[in-house]
Formats: C-alpha cells, structure tokens, sequence
C-alpha cells in the first residue's frame, strides 16, 4: 500500500464545500470521481481542513492510500485529466506510511481578501469581500496583534463544532493593503489582505475574526475591544462572520520527514 | 430630450455577449430591464462595440436619450440598484445632443490576457487564455510593432462582417510581461499582455491578432512572416482566433467636446 500527499488549487464559487453530501457538487466527490476514473475502484481522500461553500484553496493538502503502481508524474496527469477546470492538481509526492493530512498537520495558513473602495469590482466578486466603507489598515494590524499567541478563541468560533478544546496558537497575524492592479490589469487595486498562520483553526475562526476586523477597520470600536472579545470567550462577543468567498486556504505544513524522497514531481 | 454617456464594467462569463438576442442573457438586454424598471418605459442603449460571449468590459461606453429629469448622480445609483453584480454602471455624464457611442467613437483600446505557465490557474479560467509553452516576448513584440499604422486588416477580419472598409490604423501595440500576484495574492504571476489602440476593429480582429502573436511567440514562425500575413489581405493567412475570455475591452475615448460640463458624476 502506497501513502501519497496531494496539493489542490480549486476555485470554491461552483462546490458546496470540500466534504461529499448527497447530490452536492464538492470537492471531495469531484476529485474521489477523477481518482475512481483512473483507479477503477473507489479511493478515499483526506483533506487537512474541509473548505465551506464558496471557500477557496491555493495549496489544499490531501492525503490518500493506492495500491496504484502508477508513477506519481503519470498519475499527477491522469488526476489533471479527469479533473473540471475549477480544481488543479499541483503536486504529488509519495509520503511515509501512516501520512494523515488532518492529523499530522503542523501549521495552516489562511488568507481573506476585502476590497474597500466605492464600487464593487466585478472581476473580484467571487475572490473578495466588497465593502464601500475605507478601512483603517493600521487600527486593524492593531487589533490583529493581539490574537498572537496561545488563546482560546471560543469568542471566534461559530457553533456545531466538534472540537475537543478551542485553544489554538496564532503564530502570525497581518493585515496588508495590496494596490497592485492584478491578473493583467483587469483586477482593480486597493484590496486588504488579512493573513493568519496557526497550529489549527476553530470552525469559521477566520471569517470570525475578520469580521470583527471588519467593524475596527471602519471604526465601529477601537483596537483595544479586541481584547474584551477575545476574552469574552464567547461568540457573541465577536461581530459578524465575513463571507466566504474572501477566504483562501494558502498552505499547510508538515514535518519533513513524512516526504519520501525523491519521488517528489510536478504536474507537467 | 437628454442625451447621456454611461460607462459600464461588466464579467462577460455569463453573458452571451453585448447585443440583445431572443431568450439570451445579454449586457444590453440586462441594462435595458435596469432602465425600464426606473423608467417605466424602454429606453433602447448604444453600446460603443459590441462584445461577443465571454468578453469583458473595463469601460464600455453606452449612448441613450431619456426624458427623465433625475440627475446623473441619482441615477447612476439607481442603476447600480438595479443591476446584477456582473455589471457595474461607473459613470454617467450629460453629453451635448445626438452623442451616439459608436458614430462618435474616436479610439478604442483592447487588452489580452495569456497565461502561460505550466499549470493554469483555477482563479484566471474565465478571465485569460492559458496556454502551456512559455512564449517568446521579444519575438511577439516585434511581430506586434508591424501592425502599427494604417493598413487593411483583412487577413484579421472574421467573416459576417458588415463593415464598409477594412482599413483601420493602430496607434499602439504592445506585449509585456506580468510577473505582479494580483488580486490579493491569489492568482499567479507569468500573464502576457497584450494591448492595442486603434480607431477602430474589424470583427474578431483582436482575437485574431493574439491567435497569430501566440504561434510567433511559440516559435511556430518568425515575427517577419507577420508583414506578409497582413499583406495577404486575407483571412485564411492568418492563425487560430484566440479564445474569448482573454480580451477585454479597455476603454473608448471620444472628443471633449461632446460632454456638458459638469454635470459628470461619480458611482457613490
């Protein structure tokens, strides 16, 4: 039995999520199809997050057993192949035996998109979250320093999780505003990206928290009420949960040793 | 009787291009309906060209006449009110009388957008042409600065075409490279960009123009095969037409003079 590591890039406007429900478009379902395709039997994937509806992934990681004798170059291509043009297959690297995409996942980093300018930008509707209001970048890289570190983020975490404990560690939490025209110009500029590295995340922790950067960054309160929500430990502290469609799930780190060297490849 | 210049940015993915056709979902039947619904009549808009399926808009500019006394600024928002988020309705100016978008037309700039990478990028599908060999950049630009000046433009002029001349003149025409993430970071870098100003386009012709420049930047032929590709005056001389969803329609300059300052207003 071969253990394998998988990187996904999808666009998550047409799935319902990446976990397979009945008569739903998902990712799961999409990309168990493409591997039942090649494989000729059903093969189970594991991602080390589920994505919502409307979420996308630059660097999902998906970890899956085949007794495939398959190449991992020549499998990569099949995967491609079977695949919709809204999920990309990036990489396929053979892993040690027991490599768990949830479980053994060390670190995940997740990046939201807000543009902040008078008119929508109808190229970025589904890549970004549209508010006419201007916000203030620094009261919300303030506001988002205080999340560093080891807390628990119960006032972050929206309801029907399962979770054992709501403690987590944020390792790296920045808001950034990107001018850069993008896509060949045809995107407008003027966006605020929120990006936040940690050891796991609580269910919609991110969309939680950047909708209560959201209400700093447009002056509904100071930075300094960061730390009441946070301590709250309750959501109702926090304000709304932003939309999912700014949401990118970026990258997702594993130790090292897990790669099996140097079957390594890229998609050709 | 008013006469009004409005600008229009539309996603061109789900549109079945610019003119109205029975039982399609078209920019110009969508603005329409809008207007109607202000109105209460029909109001009939001229569009500067008109997109096919899949084109966007930055800045199309549309003519109408309307008896409507609401000023620009209201209207603009009422517009906006109105309109699906594919469309968003920028500007809106008075303009002198018997302004009409495409008579009145002076240049137009297009852009294209190619990806050429290794793997396409799930964020771009519907907003360039991805191609899998990387292209020659010096080569195309080259082959792009024979186009400029007046010539006939018929070996880039897809038949069904109703225009009395094919002799257009080509101010500029240039390729460059993108190397910016744009959108927040989420999509990749490596786009090639090609914009081009003219006074006017034959049908198809920019699309045909990329189709030609891709095979020299492939290395399918020289840049000095591409004079006598236009001496050839015919179609069949040329390459493929590019795929729709790389172009979009830049903007439309006319003369100063047909707008009546300063009634122009911004979207608020």
């Amino acid at each position: 039995m071969r253990f394998l590591k998988l990187m996904l890039a999808y666009d998550g406007t047409d799935f319902d999520g990446w976990q397979i429900q009945p008569d739903r478009r998902t990712v799961q379902q999409t990309l168990q199809d493409a591997c039942q395709k090649i494989a000729g039997h059903a093969i189970t994937t594991i991602a080390s997050g589920r994505t919502d509806a409307g979420v996308h992934a630059l660097e999902q990681v998906v970890s899956f057993r085949t007794e495939l004798s398959l190449s991992c170059d020549v499998l990569l291509r099949a995967l491609n192949a079977n695949l919709p043009d809204d999920v990309v297959a990036m990489e396929l690297s053979e892993t040690r035996e027991g490599f768990h995409a949830i479980r053994d996942a060390r670190r995940k980093t997740y990046r939201y998109v807000i543009q902040d300018g008078q008119r929508p930008d109808v190229f970025g509707r589904a890549y970004c979250w549209w508010v006419s209001q201007r916000l203030d970048v620094s009261a919300m890289q303030q506001a988002a320093d205080i999340l560093l570190g080891k807390h628990d983020f119960s006032s972050f975490e929206s309801s029907g999780s399962e979770r054992a404990t709501s403690t987590r560690t944020i390792f790296s939490s920045s808001v950034v505003r990107d001018q850069s025209r993008g896509g060949g110009g045809y995107l407008s500029g003027d966006r605020l990206i929120y990006e936040v590295t940690a050891d796991g995340f609580l269910y919609n922790m991110v969309r939680s928290i950047v909708g209560t950067l959201y209400d700093v960054g447009r002056g509904a309160f100071g930075p300094e009420k960061f730390a009441e929500i946070l301590q709250a430990q309750e959501r109702k502290a926090a304000s709304m949960t932003a939309p999912p469609q700014g949401l990118f799930l970026v990258n997702v780190e594993y130790d090292r040793c897990w790669i099996a060297e140097p079957l390594k490849t890229h998609a050709g």
